[in-house]
């Protein structure tokens, strides 16, 4: 598990005065990219150029509202993967210890040049077995 | 069927080049403000204080990428509804005509004094039955 | 002058009921982008590689605040101009025809292989002629 | 002065490969809400209903692109302030240690009940005199 602290900024929130719905999939992929720092940074991997990573599902649950300046923790995890794809799930974790949302998102590595299916790289492999 | 024109600004956009995943969402959404629009818009529905209708779960699926400066057509249904809640789907038609990706949302009534559930309002009742 | 019609929409509202201050920028930019689309679209221009047309200064003043579903019209006029530099001004009318806002944003010509300031490209500049 | 450490993050960036010049606007405010934090957040100041501080005037000088997951930091600084009115300054420092932008934000303190003018509360004074 990746666990990535943020707080609730103002252009998150709408005029409900919570957080906007399609947020939520923001900070999750906020929480993504910082977990990818550590080993191999988004930009990197985009500069590469080997392969492209798209996000080809995305799904939220959404059970109680994210407020303006609330500090939240996302918590990363693994969940099912094959050979050229992998799912995240990120829970929200509110101020009060809270499962506010789940997101899940479903990525597939894909070669760059043909865009056909290609295996999770290694370092990314080895990264997400920590998960 | 509701359609919306619209077309992908470069906010929308994305350093990978093309729509940020997230934002499929946001124009969904889009699409669905202007469909109230036509009865009572959605700051009616929130100034009047009477029921909220959040989103409880949303979710989507990408099979091509939508550029910068595209202009696409989304085609909003009504999918399963019950007396409390309905579901939208969204099909998104880019410039030639392929489905480039599809959004759900599940839209529940709640009153707005006791958070409970609440029977979809007329208004938006009829408003959902022409779709 | 060229006028763009749009509406205030969900996203672009925050906690504080009405427009998140960044987003005047974006809907600026958006009457720019269809602005630009009736001659050449902003991906054109792009993918061209020829030149480059960064934003080097921005800048908004806010008279009233707009409000969710509110129809606004934008209008946006030249500025000035030099041989590698235009303005452009926009004009925020709400739906009580007064002047909500203003923004101001200066974009110069790159030439995309030196990043070095280019004369503004002559499609460009016969567009900007009719503002 | 106050220094604030984020990074650029995807949905930041666009299909210019570099942050989209609106967003700036976003991560100044996200400093100050930061900034803010530390004595009263700024829900908590729109909760009490006693006044409200709008934004009048922003503006941004845009020196260097920001890149895709580079580490910046903002440094904020206090500007000219007057009885109902304070100026804030940021600089964006790239990872290069050099000055990417600058943004300037003018907040005005007005009474909530009244919208006329107010003096700067006195908890703000004191978190701004040590800026």
């Amino acid at each position: 598990m990746y666990k990535y602290q943020t707080a609730i900024r103002l252009h998150l929130t709408d005029a409900a005065g919570v957080v906007y719905f399609a947020n939520l999939f923001v900070l999750a992929h906020e929480c993504y990219e910082s977990f990818l720092d550590q080993e191999r940074s988004l930009a990197s991997i985009i500069e590469q150029k080997e392969f492209i990573i798209p996000i080809v599902h995305a799904e939220a649950d959404y059970r109680m509202p994210l407020k303006l300046s609330e500090k939240i923790v996302i918590e990363m995890a693994l969940g099912k993967t094959a050979n050229t794809s992998f799912e995240l799930s990120f829970k929200f974790i509110n101020e009060s210890s809270e499962l506010a949302a789940e997101v899940k998102t479903t990525h597939v590595v894909l070669q760059q040049s043909t865009r056909k299916p290609a295996k999770i790289p290694q370092f990314l492999k080895t990264s997400l077995s920590v998960l």
